[in-house]
Protein backbone atom coordinates (compact mmCIF):
# COMPACT_ATOMS: atom_id res chain seq x y z
CA UNK A 1 0.00 0.00 0.00
CA UNK A 2 1.60 3.37 -0.91
CA UNK A 3 1.88 6.45 0.19
CA UNK A 4 0.59 9.62 -1.49
CA UNK A 5 1.42 12.77 0.06
CA UNK A 6 -1.61 15.91 -1.68
CA UNK A 7 -0.04 18.97 -0.99
CA UNK A 8 0.02 22.78 -3.63
CA UNK A 9 2.94 22.44 -6.15
CA UNK A 10 6.43 24.79 -5.85
CA UNK A 11 6.99 25.44 -2.18
CA UNK A 12 8.16 23.38 0.74
CA UNK A 13 5.12 24.81 2.95
CA UNK A 14 3.43 22.78 5.65
CA UNK A 15 3.70 19.83 3.37
CA UNK A 16 7.70 19.83 3.80
CA UNK A 17 6.85 18.07 7.42
CA UNK A 18 5.51 14.88 6.04
CA UNK A 19 8.53 14.94 3.70
CA UNK A 20 10.89 15.21 5.64
CA UNK A 21 9.68 12.21 7.58
CA UNK A 22 9.33 9.82 4.70
CA UNK A 23 12.76 10.97 3.87
CA UNK A 24 14.54 10.58 7.23
CA UNK A 25 12.80 6.74 6.94
CA UNK A 26 13.93 6.05 3.91
CA UNK A 27 10.29 5.50 3.06
CA UNK A 28 9.07 5.71 -0.80
CA UNK A 29 6.03 8.25 -0.77
CA UNK A 30 4.57 9.83 -4.18
CA UNK A 31 4.91 13.08 -3.87
CA UNK A 32 1.52 14.53 -5.55
CA UNK A 33 3.27 18.52 -5.77
CA UNK A 34 5.63 16.79 -8.43
CA UNK A 35 2.65 16.08 -10.76
CA UNK A 36 1.73 18.49 -13.48
CA UNK A 37 -2.03 17.39 -12.36
CA UNK A 38 -1.42 18.14 -8.36
CA UNK A 39 -4.07 20.70 -8.27
CA UNK A 40 -6.55 19.10 -10.03
CA UNK A 41 -6.19 15.87 -8.01
CA UNK A 42 -6.07 17.82 -4.63
CA UNK A 43 -9.73 18.55 -5.37
CA UNK A 44 -10.94 15.87 -6.84
CA UNK A 45 -9.89 13.79 -3.62
CA UNK A 46 -11.14 16.49 -1.36
CA UNK A 47 -14.25 16.78 -3.74
CA UNK A 48 -15.06 12.80 -3.13
CA UNK A 49 -13.76 11.80 0.19
CA UNK A 50 -15.81 11.12 3.08
CA UNK A 51 -13.04 12.81 5.26
CA UNK A 52 -11.57 15.63 3.21
CA UNK A 53 -9.17 17.92 4.74
CA UNK A 54 -10.04 21.90 5.24
CA UNK A 55 -6.73 22.68 3.69
CA UNK A 56 -4.18 20.66 2.49
CA UNK A 57 -1.46 18.91 3.02
CA UNK A 58 -3.18 15.53 3.20
CA UNK A 59 -2.07 11.83 3.07
CA UNK A 60 -3.79 8.96 1.42
CA UNK A 61 -2.55 5.53 2.43
CA UNK A 62 -5.21 2.79 0.91
CA UNK A 63 -8.44 3.49 1.98
CA UNK A 64 -7.25 5.80 4.94
CA UNK A 65 -7.39 9.85 3.97
CA UNK A 66 -5.45 11.79 6.53
CA UNK A 67 -5.33 15.86 6.69
CA UNK A 68 -3.56 18.36 9.83
CA UNK A 69 -0.14 17.83 9.55
CA UNK A 70 0.39 16.67 12.86
CA UNK A 71 -2.35 14.26 12.44
CA UNK A 72 -0.81 12.95 9.59
CA UNK A 73 2.86 12.38 11.75
CA UNK A 74 0.65 10.93 14.27
CA UNK A 75 -0.40 8.09 11.73
CA UNK A 76 3.21 7.93 10.71
CA UNK A 77 5.07 7.83 13.74
CA UNK A 78 4.69 4.40 14.64
CA UNK A 79 4.59 3.13 10.91
CA UNK A 80 7.75 4.80 10.06
CA UNK A 81 9.26 4.36 13.74
CA UNK A 82 9.76 8.13 13.85
CA UNK A 83 8.14 8.53 17.48
CA UNK A 84 7.86 6.29 20.50
CA UNK A 85 6.32 3.28 21.33
CA UNK A 86 4.71 4.21 24.81
CA UNK A 87 1.65 5.93 24.67
CA UNK A 88 2.60 8.75 27.41
CA UNK A 89 5.96 9.34 25.26
CA UNK A 90 3.98 9.36 21.94
CA UNK A 91 1.81 11.91 23.09
CA UNK A 92 4.65 14.07 24.18
CA UNK A 93 6.05 14.15 20.26
CA UNK A 94 2.54 14.87 19.31
CA UNK A 95 2.13 18.00 21.99
CA UNK A 96 5.36 19.18 20.63
CA UNK A 97 4.21 19.08 17.23
CA UNK A 98 1.42 21.16 17.59
CA UNK A 99 3.18 23.31 19.41
CA UNK A 100 5.62 23.66 16.51
CA UNK A 101 2.61 23.75 14.25
CA UNK A 102 1.29 27.38 16.62
CA UNK A 103 4.18 28.66 16.17
CA UNK A 104 4.70 27.83 12.34
CA UNK A 105 0.77 29.10 11.95
CA UNK A 106 1.95 32.59 13.65
CA UNK A 107 4.96 32.97 11.47
CA UNK A 108 2.81 32.58 8.57
CA UNK A 109 0.24 35.46 9.90
CA UNK A 110 3.71 37.54 10.13
CA UNK A 111 3.21 38.24 6.53
CA UNK A 112 -0.36 38.28 6.50
CA UNK A 113 -1.75 39.29 9.94
CA UNK A 114 -5.02 40.83 8.37
CA UNK A 115 -6.53 39.14 5.54
CA UNK A 116 -5.59 35.39 4.01
CA UNK A 117 -6.79 36.55 0.95
CA UNK A 118 -5.19 39.55 0.51
CA UNK A 119 -1.67 40.26 -0.87
CA UNK A 120 1.39 40.82 1.54
CA UNK A 121 1.97 43.84 -0.18
CA UNK A 122 -1.93 45.23 0.66
CA UNK A 123 -1.23 44.69 4.63
CA UNK A 124 2.34 45.86 4.94
CA UNK A 125 1.60 48.46 7.94
CA UNK A 126 0.44 45.43 9.82
CA UNK A 127 2.61 42.96 8.89
CA UNK A 128 5.37 45.06 10.11
CA UNK A 129 3.74 45.37 13.69
CA UNK A 130 3.02 41.31 13.59
CA UNK A 131 6.62 40.72 12.60
CA UNK A 132 7.98 43.04 15.63
CA UNK A 133 5.75 41.36 18.10
CA UNK A 134 6.63 38.03 16.33
CA UNK A 135 10.78 38.78 16.51
CA UNK A 136 10.57 39.91 19.89
CA UNK A 137 8.23 38.20 22.14
CA UNK A 138 7.10 35.13 20.02
CA UNK A 139 10.24 33.45 18.79
CA UNK A 140 12.11 34.06 22.12
CA UNK A 141 8.91 32.34 24.12
CA UNK A 142 8.16 29.80 21.85
CA UNK A 143 12.43 28.78 21.30
CA UNK A 144 13.05 29.28 25.37
CA UNK A 145 10.47 26.74 25.85
CA UNK A 146 12.15 24.31 22.79
CA UNK A 147 15.08 24.73 24.74
CA UNK A 148 14.06 24.14 28.06
CA UNK A 149 12.29 20.94 27.10
CA UNK A 150 15.39 19.17 25.00
CA UNK A 151 17.11 20.41 28.28
CA UNK A 152 14.81 18.56 30.55
CA UNK A 153 15.12 16.01 28.51
CA UNK A 154 16.06 12.98 30.90
CA UNK A 155 18.05 11.15 28.25
CA UNK A 156 19.87 14.04 27.29
CA UNK A 157 19.37 17.09 24.90
CA UNK A 158 20.18 15.30 21.28
CA UNK A 159 16.62 14.58 21.02
CA UNK A 160 13.42 16.64 22.11
CA UNK A 161 11.57 12.80 23.12
CA UNK A 162 13.95 9.59 24.21
CA UNK A 163 17.04 9.03 23.12
CA UNK A 164 16.08 8.16 18.88
CA UNK A 165 14.80 10.72 16.12
CA UNK A 166 11.16 11.87 16.04
CA UNK A 167 8.96 13.24 13.41
CA UNK A 168 9.46 16.30 16.23
CA UNK A 169 12.73 16.70 15.69
CA UNK A 170 12.58 16.75 12.22
CA UNK A 171 9.79 19.50 12.35
CA UNK A 172 11.93 21.89 14.97
CA UNK A 173 14.86 21.57 12.24
CA UNK A 174 12.73 22.54 9.58
CA UNK A 175 10.71 25.41 11.36
CA UNK A 176 14.49 26.44 12.03
CA UNK A 177 15.54 26.28 8.59
CA UNK A 178 12.19 28.51 7.91
CA UNK A 179 13.19 30.97 10.51
CA UNK A 180 16.58 31.75 9.75
CA UNK A 181 15.69 32.08 5.86
CA UNK A 182 12.87 34.85 7.30
CA UNK A 183 14.22 36.37 9.73
CA UNK A 184 18.16 36.07 9.53
CA UNK A 185 18.85 38.92 11.52
CA UNK A 186 16.47 37.81 14.47
CA UNK A 187 17.37 34.57 14.37
CA UNK A 188 20.92 35.14 14.79
CA UNK A 189 21.08 36.16 18.34
CA UNK A 190 17.97 33.74 19.10
CA UNK A 191 20.54 31.25 18.12
CA UNK A 192 23.45 32.53 20.39
CA UNK A 193 21.27 32.35 23.26
CA UNK A 194 19.75 28.81 22.31
CA UNK A 195 22.64 26.62 21.88
CA UNK A 196 20.75 23.54 22.87
CA UNK A 197 18.31 23.59 19.78
CA UNK A 198 20.83 25.48 17.84
CA UNK A 199 22.94 21.91 18.06
CA UNK A 200 19.93 20.46 17.68
CA UNK A 201 19.09 21.18 14.64
CA UNK A 202 22.74 20.97 12.90
CA UNK A 203 22.39 17.49 13.75
CA UNK A 204 19.23 16.76 12.43
CA UNK A 205 20.76 18.59 9.08
CA UNK A 206 23.93 16.26 9.67
CA UNK A 207 21.77 12.99 9.72
CA UNK A 208 22.93 11.22 6.26
CA UNK A 209 19.42 10.66 4.78
CA UNK A 210 18.39 14.39 5.66
CA UNK A 211 21.93 15.93 4.10
CA UNK A 212 20.83 13.65 1.02
CA UNK A 213 17.29 14.91 -0.04
CA UNK A 214 18.51 18.30 0.98
CA UNK A 215 20.90 18.38 -1.96
CA UNK A 216 18.34 16.74 -3.87
CA UNK A 217 16.12 17.90 -6.45
CA UNK A 218 13.28 16.35 -4.70
CA UNK A 219 13.71 19.49 -2.09
CA UNK A 220 11.52 22.78 -3.24
CA UNK A 221 13.16 26.27 -2.20
CA UNK A 222 12.03 28.56 0.44
CA UNK A 223 10.38 31.65 -1.21
CA UNK A 224 8.13 34.60 -0.68
CA UNK A 225 4.81 32.29 -1.92
CA UNK A 226 5.18 30.24 1.10
CA UNK A 227 4.38 30.18 5.34
CA UNK A 228 8.33 31.57 5.32
CA UNK A 229 9.47 34.91 3.47
CA UNK A 230 11.96 36.99 3.98
CA UNK A 231 10.80 40.20 3.56
CA UNK A 232 13.88 42.48 4.76
CA UNK A 233 11.67 45.18 6.06
CA UNK A 234 10.05 42.16 8.74
CA UNK A 235 13.30 41.29 10.15
CA UNK A 236 14.11 44.99 11.14
CA UNK A 237 15.93 45.06 14.25
CA UNK A 238 13.98 46.52 16.97
CA UNK A 239 14.15 50.51 16.67
CA UNK B 1 -6.26 8.29 39.87
CA UNK B 2 -7.74 11.47 39.42
CA UNK B 3 -7.97 13.95 36.39
CA UNK B 4 -7.21 17.28 37.12
CA UNK B 5 -7.39 20.29 34.56
CA UNK B 6 -4.98 23.57 34.91
CA UNK B 7 -6.09 26.39 33.30
CA UNK B 8 -6.54 30.09 33.85
CA UNK B 9 -9.51 30.98 36.39
CA UNK B 10 -12.62 33.85 35.17
CA UNK B 11 -12.61 32.57 31.41
CA UNK B 12 -14.08 29.40 29.34
CA UNK B 13 -11.00 29.99 26.98
CA UNK B 14 -9.25 26.96 25.91
CA UNK B 15 -9.88 24.83 28.96
CA UNK B 16 -13.49 24.87 28.36
CA UNK B 17 -13.37 22.06 25.38
CA UNK B 18 -11.49 19.68 28.09
CA UNK B 19 -14.50 20.23 30.83
CA UNK B 20 -17.07 19.60 28.19
CA UNK B 21 -15.65 16.24 27.74
CA UNK B 22 -15.77 15.66 31.40
CA UNK B 23 -19.06 16.58 31.68
CA UNK B 24 -20.85 14.68 29.19
CA UNK B 25 -19.11 11.77 29.97
CA UNK B 26 -19.79 12.36 33.41
CA UNK B 27 -16.25 11.62 34.95
CA UNK B 28 -14.90 13.94 38.33
CA UNK B 29 -12.10 16.20 37.79
CA UNK B 30 -10.78 18.48 39.73
CA UNK B 31 -10.68 21.85 37.39
CA UNK B 32 -7.83 23.71 39.31
CA UNK B 33 -9.69 27.09 37.60
CA UNK B 34 -11.74 27.13 40.76
CA UNK B 35 -8.98 27.25 43.51
CA UNK B 36 -7.67 30.47 44.65
CA UNK B 37 -3.99 29.16 43.67
CA UNK B 38 -4.75 28.85 40.08
CA UNK B 39 -1.97 30.52 38.65
CA UNK B 40 0.18 29.62 41.29
CA UNK B 41 -0.51 25.64 41.01
CA UNK B 42 -0.19 26.47 36.51
CA UNK B 43 3.59 28.00 37.33
CA UNK B 44 5.12 25.25 39.71
CA UNK B 45 3.96 22.16 37.46
CA UNK B 46 5.44 24.06 33.89
CA UNK B 47 8.16 25.13 36.39
CA UNK B 48 8.87 21.20 37.42
CA UNK B 49 7.70 18.89 34.92
CA UNK B 50 9.94 17.37 32.25
CA UNK B 51 6.89 17.74 29.51
CA UNK B 52 5.91 21.28 30.33
CA UNK B 53 3.21 22.72 28.18
CA UNK B 54 3.77 25.76 25.88
CA UNK B 55 0.90 27.43 27.87
CA UNK B 56 -2.30 26.49 29.78
CA UNK B 57 -5.05 24.26 29.53
CA UNK B 58 -2.95 21.03 30.31
CA UNK B 59 -4.31 17.74 32.17
CA UNK B 60 -2.16 16.15 34.79
CA UNK B 61 -3.22 12.52 35.09
CA UNK B 62 -1.53 10.75 38.02
CA UNK B 63 2.28 10.97 36.55
CA UNK B 64 0.83 12.18 32.59
CA UNK B 65 1.34 15.43 32.12
CA UNK B 66 -0.36 16.52 28.70
CA UNK B 67 -0.59 20.07 26.87
CA UNK B 68 -2.42 21.42 23.60
CA UNK B 69 -6.09 20.78 23.83
CA UNK B 70 -6.31 18.43 20.92
CA UNK B 71 -3.56 15.97 22.48
CA UNK B 72 -5.63 15.96 25.65
CA UNK B 73 -9.15 14.96 24.27
CA UNK B 74 -7.13 12.52 22.33
CA UNK B 75 -5.81 11.03 25.63
CA UNK B 76 -8.89 11.29 27.12
CA UNK B 77 -10.98 9.89 23.87
CA UNK B 78 -10.73 6.39 24.69
CA UNK B 79 -10.95 6.63 28.39
CA UNK B 80 -13.93 8.84 28.51
CA UNK B 81 -15.54 7.15 25.40
CA UNK B 82 -15.84 10.14 23.49
CA UNK B 83 -14.14 9.03 20.28
CA UNK B 84 -14.31 5.46 18.23
CA UNK B 85 -11.72 2.83 18.79
CA UNK B 86 -11.22 2.40 15.13
CA UNK B 87 -7.62 3.87 14.18
CA UNK B 88 -8.84 5.71 11.75
CA UNK B 89 -12.22 6.99 12.93
CA UNK B 90 -10.22 8.03 15.91
CA UNK B 91 -7.84 10.23 13.78
CA UNK B 92 -10.50 11.32 11.63
CA UNK B 93 -12.04 12.76 15.13
CA UNK B 94 -8.84 13.77 15.84
CA UNK B 95 -8.39 16.14 12.89
CA UNK B 96 -11.70 17.88 13.31
CA UNK B 97 -10.44 18.66 16.28
CA UNK B 98 -7.47 20.15 14.95
CA UNK B 99 -9.09 22.00 12.66
CA UNK B 100 -11.58 23.46 15.11
CA UNK B 101 -8.40 24.46 17.05
CA UNK B 102 -7.19 26.47 14.01
CA UNK B 103 -10.35 28.29 13.81
CA UNK B 104 -10.48 28.83 17.57
CA UNK B 105 -6.96 30.46 17.20
CA UNK B 106 -8.29 32.91 14.19
CA UNK B 107 -11.02 33.67 16.76
CA UNK B 108 -8.57 35.10 18.94
CA UNK B 109 -6.63 37.12 16.09
CA UNK B 110 -9.73 39.10 15.38
CA UNK B 111 -8.80 40.78 18.66
CA UNK B 112 -5.66 40.27 18.49
CA UNK B 113 -4.54 40.85 15.44
CA UNK B 114 -1.04 42.38 15.55
CA UNK B 115 0.29 41.83 19.59
CA UNK B 116 -0.61 39.07 21.60
CA UNK B 117 0.33 41.48 23.97
CA UNK B 118 -0.69 44.08 23.87
CA UNK B 119 -4.80 45.51 24.39
CA UNK B 120 -7.30 45.03 21.98
CA UNK B 121 -7.83 48.92 22.45
CA UNK B 122 -4.33 49.05 21.10
CA UNK B 123 -4.86 47.33 17.91
CA UNK B 124 -8.41 48.59 17.10
CA UNK B 125 -7.96 49.46 13.26
CA UNK B 126 -6.25 46.40 12.71
CA UNK B 127 -8.72 44.00 14.43
CA UNK B 128 -11.37 45.83 12.51
CA UNK B 129 -9.88 44.33 9.02
CA UNK B 130 -9.07 41.27 10.24
CA UNK B 131 -12.57 40.55 11.21
CA UNK B 132 -14.24 41.41 8.33
CA UNK B 133 -11.74 39.12 6.66
CA UNK B 134 -12.85 36.44 9.17
CA UNK B 135 -16.72 37.33 8.99
CA UNK B 136 -16.65 37.28 5.44
CA UNK B 137 -14.37 34.53 4.37
CA UNK B 138 -13.12 32.25 7.02
CA UNK B 139 -16.34 31.50 8.80
CA UNK B 140 -17.97 30.37 5.72
CA UNK B 141 -15.41 28.26 4.54
CA UNK B 142 -14.91 26.55 8.32
CA UNK B 143 -18.71 26.15 8.12
CA UNK B 144 -19.37 25.19 4.97
CA UNK B 145 -16.82 22.45 5.82
CA UNK B 146 -18.71 21.30 9.24
CA UNK B 147 -21.54 21.35 7.16
CA UNK B 148 -19.83 19.13 4.27
CA UNK B 149 -18.14 16.72 6.62
CA UNK B 150 -21.93 16.29 8.76
CA UNK B 151 -23.46 15.87 5.05
CA UNK B 152 -20.91 13.25 4.15
CA UNK B 153 -21.50 11.36 7.57
CA UNK B 154 -22.69 7.40 6.10
CA UNK B 155 -24.01 7.55 9.66
CA UNK B 156 -26.12 10.77 9.11
CA UNK B 157 -25.35 14.63 10.40
CA UNK B 158 -26.24 13.94 13.81
CA UNK B 159 -22.89 13.43 15.12
CA UNK B 160 -19.20 14.42 13.20
CA UNK B 161 -17.94 10.97 13.10
CA UNK B 162 -20.06 7.93 13.61
CA UNK B 163 -23.67 7.61 15.34
CA UNK B 164 -22.45 8.22 18.43
CA UNK B 165 -21.21 11.61 20.36
CA UNK B 166 -17.04 12.48 20.46
CA UNK B 167 -15.07 15.26 21.61
CA UNK B 168 -15.36 16.59 18.50
CA UNK B 169 -19.02 17.18 18.22
CA UNK B 170 -18.94 18.92 22.30
CA UNK B 171 -15.99 21.15 20.60
CA UNK B 172 -17.85 22.13 17.65
CA UNK B 173 -21.08 23.35 20.10
CA UNK B 174 -18.54 25.32 22.30
CA UNK B 175 -16.78 26.74 19.00
CA UNK B 176 -20.26 27.51 17.34
CA UNK B 177 -21.38 28.82 20.90
CA UNK B 178 -18.39 31.32 21.10
CA UNK B 179 -18.49 32.67 17.87
CA UNK B 180 -22.32 33.30 18.78
CA UNK B 181 -20.79 35.16 21.80
CA UNK B 182 -18.86 37.18 19.69
CA UNK B 183 -20.62 37.47 15.98
CA UNK B 184 -24.25 37.50 17.10
CA UNK B 185 -24.77 39.37 13.65
CA UNK B 186 -22.54 37.29 11.53
CA UNK B 187 -23.73 34.49 12.44
CA UNK B 188 -27.41 34.69 11.91
CA UNK B 189 -26.81 34.69 8.54
CA UNK B 190 -24.45 31.60 9.03
CA UNK B 191 -26.91 30.09 10.64
CA UNK B 192 -29.38 29.88 8.18
CA UNK B 193 -27.13 28.45 5.84
CA UNK B 194 -25.49 25.60 7.35
CA UNK B 195 -28.89 23.88 8.55
CA UNK B 196 -26.67 20.43 9.78
CA UNK B 197 -24.31 22.54 11.98
CA UNK B 198 -27.30 24.39 13.69
CA UNK B 199 -28.99 21.05 14.41
CA UNK B 200 -25.78 19.64 15.24
CA UNK B 201 -25.31 21.94 17.82
CA UNK B 202 -28.85 22.36 19.50
CA UNK B 203 -28.42 18.79 20.04
CA UNK B 204 -25.47 19.04 21.46
CA UNK B 205 -26.93 21.56 23.62
CA UNK B 206 -29.84 19.50 24.68
CA UNK B 207 -28.11 16.24 26.08
CA UNK B 208 -28.62 16.04 29.57
CA UNK B 209 -25.59 16.74 31.30
CA UNK B 210 -24.31 19.36 29.02
CA UNK B 211 -27.83 20.98 29.43
CA UNK B 212 -26.95 20.61 33.36
CA UNK B 213 -24.03 21.48 33.10
CA UNK B 214 -24.46 24.78 31.09
CA UNK B 215 -27.31 25.56 34.20
CA UNK B 216 -24.74 25.02 37.10
CA UNK B 217 -22.12 27.30 38.54
CA UNK B 218 -19.36 25.80 37.08
CA UNK B 219 -19.92 27.27 33.72
CA UNK B 220 -18.48 30.56 33.22
CA UNK B 221 -19.63 32.91 31.23
CA UNK B 222 -17.94 34.42 28.36
CA UNK B 223 -16.68 38.05 27.96
CA UNK B 224 -13.96 40.20 26.87
CA UNK B 225 -11.16 38.44 28.65
CA UNK B 226 -11.38 35.60 26.34
CA UNK B 227 -10.76 33.98 23.02
CA UNK B 228 -14.20 34.84 21.86
CA UNK B 229 -15.07 38.51 23.04
CA UNK B 230 -18.00 40.73 22.07
CA UNK B 231 -16.78 44.00 20.58
CA UNK B 232 -20.09 45.14 18.54
CA UNK B 233 -17.41 47.33 16.09
CA UNK B 234 -15.76 44.17 15.16
CA UNK B 235 -19.38 42.34 14.09
CA UNK B 236 -20.13 44.70 11.78
CA UNK B 237 -22.60 44.22 8.41
CA UNK B 238 -19.81 44.96 5.88
CA UNK B 239 -20.21 47.76 4.25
Amino acid sequence: MSYELYYWPGLPGRGEFIRLAFEEAGTKYKDIALDEDAVEMIEKITGETRHPSFAPPFLKHGDVVIGQVAAILHYLGRRLDLCPRDEAQALWCHQIQLTIADMVAEAHDTHHPVSLSDYYEDQKTEAHKRAKNFREERIPKFFDWFETILKRNTKGPEFLVGNTISYADLSLFHLHEGLRYAFPHAMTGIDRSHKLVTAHCKNVMARPRIKAYLESDRRQDFSEDGIFRHYPALDKRAA
